[in-house]
């Protein structure tokens, strides 16, 4: 990667001496930006491109180079393979498009085969190229490169990476590299983590994302890294919900699963384009914000309550601040200045009011962090408040916490801003933007607590059993399961489900209900009857021995008559769970993260709200937790009208080990439902009354 | 109005000749602006300011004045007045502050009174002043007149009004006018509206908020405008629930009352500060979008896919387009390109494909607005496209339709963005922002179409009646109704409740059942119980008359033991209703709005998940329709799990009936619920089951 990545060596494949053709704009970038290497411009049919000797061929370099950066047509690309594999090089910088984007997968697929043969890795096809402001490597065809900076952007859009790069010194956001990723034949996001990760020169890793591959590579390699990740994923709402056999699959939205994935993987999410931008800026300058108390310094009432509504917004609210803190910042301030959250300095605040309190606020061990508000007024200079802000920053001492800043008004305070943010301070042009880029680095700091836990795995798991119950249904044609078979299975991983037997006659049935003890439910079992309520399948509260033997004739009867030419197993007796509250757990098999939970209030918090959240398995204990808490409804489970709170260990514990078995049956499970889970006060545990497994087809 | 805002002759009561001063700022500025009037400056002790002349008084001024600008301390002011008023001033642009903000209100109070016995109308007082472009008037002591532009601005934060007008040359975003509301002490929201709404330079009202001292007159003032209004509300998170006797009270905060009140005034809603820029921009630029089909023009996949992601999230989802335009459109594009929607063009697109497209898609009757994306990349010059993108709106001949553009690049792109707004079309640096702002455009154009609809009176309607009930009350220095009160108040305005009658003894319960019809519900009735089912008091589905003779004895022994000192008028007999959804109306006597109707979900819907909508009173038919859709539940209203839908004109009518009664009884009733309200399936009405009214306290 570093060969690919840090070349010192790179030939020029389609380098070319015609002005706009991309292999004469990639020798130039290459030359512009400064780059210190050697640059091995190769083209048969010419002999000079701007100064450098121009080699007819890969063979004829007089030396082994590290990268190839390859201009020439899709079809050439396969055959320089062999030559750049002889010339030892690590990388294949593939500028050239016409490979799977327009269908061409095979000969992708060779070119990447064949380059790894050699230890090659690919990045590309299809891209802009790579920028590395350390390395003075501009090894693209976008025009420059991008504003120096501290962070490192990985993004699938060729076009949105070249407008960044032209963006960057508008935004004032500096980068150090600016890497397209294109069609990720090899090279794909997971790994450009795990690099950027080592990258001495990248402090925070920006991410523009279409789509993956494999989800899990990628949340694997966040989850080990130890630098920020923001990410924005496009496409939220173009993904239409595929047709679903279950309740959980209907839900699964690729926002909703991308979201969870981010979650597990401790990436910080942008809403949209200048989100990411401006929590780039703060995650790339600043440390992560450890506690929850922000307070807010500031000029102007007006901006205060702004910033007051907009940390609200943003997860971290405004308190008051401890009475020492106010008592110490009402010494730096006139009389009807304000010392609480926001702290008000007022319109006559100067340098030295904002110097005094930032240097006492910032090391006062209650805050956490410190945004910074300034209104431009016609009597200060904004560019002096700056330096002042930044002075009394160092001076605090204090290097561990997060300050952000921003300035309302015109071309003296753009001056001031970008002064702070080249000494170091992140600073934007409106209140809410200042609160949003601080909390971006509490949410980190958040998901890093524990996005390092490991899943716990299961203890009770009976695999063999499991798969011996799949496979007897494949072997009768079916990919679904019956509720028995379901619970059965849900059982071979602990899974705490109501008895549930099945009678193929009335002795039986009554026999099993004794067995089980009474009430009982009764409900028709068979392959052809999804819907057993609309078939009048379903009987409960049975009391007795004469009312099992009356509900299995009526079910049986009904039956039936709801579809004459259905398969029926029998009638499924089962205990009568004791009411409690209705939760839904279930599983999908992603297209991108595979085997994927959810977790949802029962009734209408699923059926009418959408009311669900969901985790990639395998699922950790306090993933789980926060789950429960993540959805509208969480007062439910924590107790409503004084009733007893729910068992949300236990509820959380049976999430992990649902987790479990999906995974471990990812080969086999793709949907499944476990509707209603009655959940019981502390303690008491819950109880899986209804089950579903559909079965991937094979 | 016109005398204080666009004077012809400005007195300024404290000119000084001391630079730094607010006096000498002010008349420097207003020689600096080029203000074209009469310019007199009035101080005792000087005799030249900056060349102008200086009265040593008021009085001594040669001719009559329109308007003073007034920057002399607070205590001075007052006397100024009859000085003022026998110049024939119109007004007084009251800078100076230390009037009601630090508490002196009758000082306040006492100025205007006397201000307006001379026909003067009183801007601020502690206020920036008034700055106005199309008069090249600063009259004020923010140092310069805004970039040039069609909206005009009012803001209650001094401090960000001189922020907004520095930044506004930084946000390309002009204004014709700035103007300093304060402390509001004559001229407020509503003044300025309706001033506006007429005034010749201004295409866009745009207000900072902070607080309404009447809301009934700004929603007014802004009902009646036909020039587009939009707010940013400051301070909905800071506004604590006050103590709260009734459901709807504990759930009426700042930001859902002011959000309703906005609604109804068909004021555009800015989320933040740059929101309030954004959407200025487009709204003061370009016609109100008049249907719901959004197309989106752009040359590159990226920033589409993040336009499509906008779309969604602003309420104007994209569709795609009519198979006729697609055909059209793909002429205009490579082989690769899409003419879906959004239509990609490409990174090859240059001028003439944006201009061929834009020209034939604007004019196309399926389009009702466009958004134009375009991506900087190193082979087309952005100005160049921009320029392509005017010419094509304007040889398009369509002018009734709004457009909006984003360029995403570096400082070319900006140039070019500054050339479009500068043309009349509003440009942003990313995609988000451009759908957004066309989607403002398209709330406008929705909340315009039901926003003069005026509510119905209610038809039957016995006030005198009503009153005789609340003063019973009052008499027994109560400062609540009992249920079978607040439920003859409600029948008082035609609300469906369920018959409820007072019982004292056995045998006049058993006479009640009968005549009301078994089953029947039966409730203790006593001011000192609040909680009745907690007092055990409420018996439901009594069958027969020794039912209720057994009901009578154990709820009279239960409400005893529960308090023995309670006051207990009898047990109420009612109806049995059927069952129905469950949705709960309440009112509250708002401090800015004043009577303001909630409607919600009853149960879990409002009791944990607060999905309740408000709208102050009285609310219209379609207004009360729009609060069926806007909750989460509404699917529930529309009928779910096969279920018929609800009875929703039925509904509505109840909700203009509720608030009619709430805005008849303002001043009795501080707030109210109904709580559960029954609802039925279409053409079968909704039930009251139970009332509850607090009195106002006198």
């Amino acid at each position: 990667m570093n060969g690919l990545l840090r070349p010192n060596k790179i030939a020029v494949v389609g380098a070319s001496a015609t002005p706009g053709k991309i292999g004469y704009t990639v020798v130039k970038n290459l030359l512009e930006g400064g780059y210190q290497g050697k640059i091995y411009p190769v083209n048969p049919s010419a002999t000079e491109i701007l100064g450098l000797k121009v080699y007819p061929s890969i063979r004829d370099i007089p030396e082994d180079i590290d990268a190839a950066i390859i201009t020439i047509p899709a079809k050439a690309v396969l055959p320089t393979v062999d030559e750049l594999g002889a010339k030892g090089a690590k990388g294949m910088i593939v500028i050239t498009s016409g490979f799977s984007e327009v269908g061409l997968k095979e000969l992708e697929r060779e070119l990447v085969e064949k380059a790894n043969s050699y230890g090659i890795r690919v990045l590309g096809p299809n891209i802009v190229g790579v920028l590395s402001n350390s390395d003075k490597m501009n090894g693209s065809f976008a025009p420059f490169l991008p504003l120096e900076g501290k962070a490192s952007l990985v993004s699938q859009s060729g076009a949105l990476l070249i407008a960044i790069d032209a963006a960057s010194y508008i935004r004032r956001v500096g980068f150090d590299k600016l890497i397209s990723i294109g069609n990720m034949s090899d090279v794909d996001f997971a790994d450009l983590i795990t690099w950027l990760n080592e990258d001495p020169n990248t402090s925070c890793i920006s991410l523009y994302i279409e789509g993956f591959r494999d989800g899990r590579r990628f949340i694997e390699a966040a989850r080990n890294a130890n630098k920020p990740i923001i990410a924005l994923k496009a496409g939220v709402s173009a993904h239409g919900a595929a047709a679903a056999a279950s309740h959980t699959g209907s839900l699964a939205g690729a926002a909703k699963v991308y979201g969870a994935a981010f979650q597990q993987a401790g990436v910080v999410q942008a809403t949209d384009l200048n989100d990411l931008f401006n929590r780039t800026l703060s995650l790339s300058l600043q440390p992560p914000m450890k506690g929850d108390n922000l307070l807010v310094i500031t000029n102007g009432g007006g901006v205060g309550v702004l910033a007051t509504d907009a940390a609200e917004k943003s997860g971290v609210p405004l308190k008051f601040a401890p009475a020492d803190v106010q008592a110490e910042l009402k010494k730096h301030m006139p009389e009807f200045g304000s010392a609480k959250n926001p702290v008000d300095l007022t319109g006559m605040a100067g340098t030295e009011w904002y110097q005094a309190s930032i240097r006492f606020a910032f090391a006062h061990p209650w805050v956490d962090g410190l945004v910074v508000l300034y209104c431009e007024t016609a009597m200060t200079d904004p560019l002096e408040i700056a330096k002042g802000i930044k002075k009394a920053i160092v001076d605090s001492g204090v290097t561990d916490k997060p300050v952000t800043v921003s300035f309302v008004g015109g071309e003296r305070s753009e001056e001031a801003m970008r002064w702070l943010v080249e000494n170091g301070i992140p600073a934007y042009g409106a209140p809410d933007l200042a609160v949003n880029a601080i909390a971006a680095l509490r949410e980190y700091a958040r998901m890093k607590e524990i996005v390092r836990e490991e899943a716990m795995p299961c203890l009770a798991q009976d695999r063999e059993r499991a798969l011996k119950i799949i496979n007897k249904a494949r072997s009768e044609g079916r990919d679904s399961l019956t509720e028995i078979e379901a619970k059965e299975v849900f059982e071979c991983y602990g899974l705490p489900v109501t008895p549930t037997r099945l009678a193929r006659n009335e002795d039986e049935a009554v026999a099993l209900a004794r067995e089980i003890g009474y009430p009982v439910v009764m409900k028709i079992v068979s392959p052809d009857i999804l819907h057993k309520s609309d078939a009048g399948g379903v009987r409960v509260n049975i009391k007795d021995d004469a009312g099992v033997r009356e509900a299995f004739k009526t079910i049986m009867k009904n039956a039936k008559e709801y579809k004459a030419t259905a398969n029926i197993h029998g009638i499924a007796v089962q205990e009568m769970a004791p009411w409690g509250t209705e939760v839904i757990l279930g599983s999908v098999n992603d297209p991108t993260f595979g085997p994927t939970m959810m977790f949802g209030l029962g009734g209408i918090f699923v059926e009418v709200l959408k009311d669900v959240t969901f985790r990639v398995a395998p699922v950790t204990s306090s993933q789980a937790l926060r789950m429960l808490d993540e959805i509208r409804g969480a007062p439910i489970i924590a107790g409503v009208r004084g009733e007893a709170p729910r068992d949300r260990q236990a509820l959380a514990d049976v999430i992990c080990q649902y987790s479990t078995m999906i995974l471990d049956l990812a080969d086999e499970v793709s949907e499944s439902d476990a509707n209603p889970v009655l959940v019981y006060e502390s303690g008491k545990g819950l109880k899986v009354v209804d089950a579903r497994i559909i079965l991937k087809k094979k």
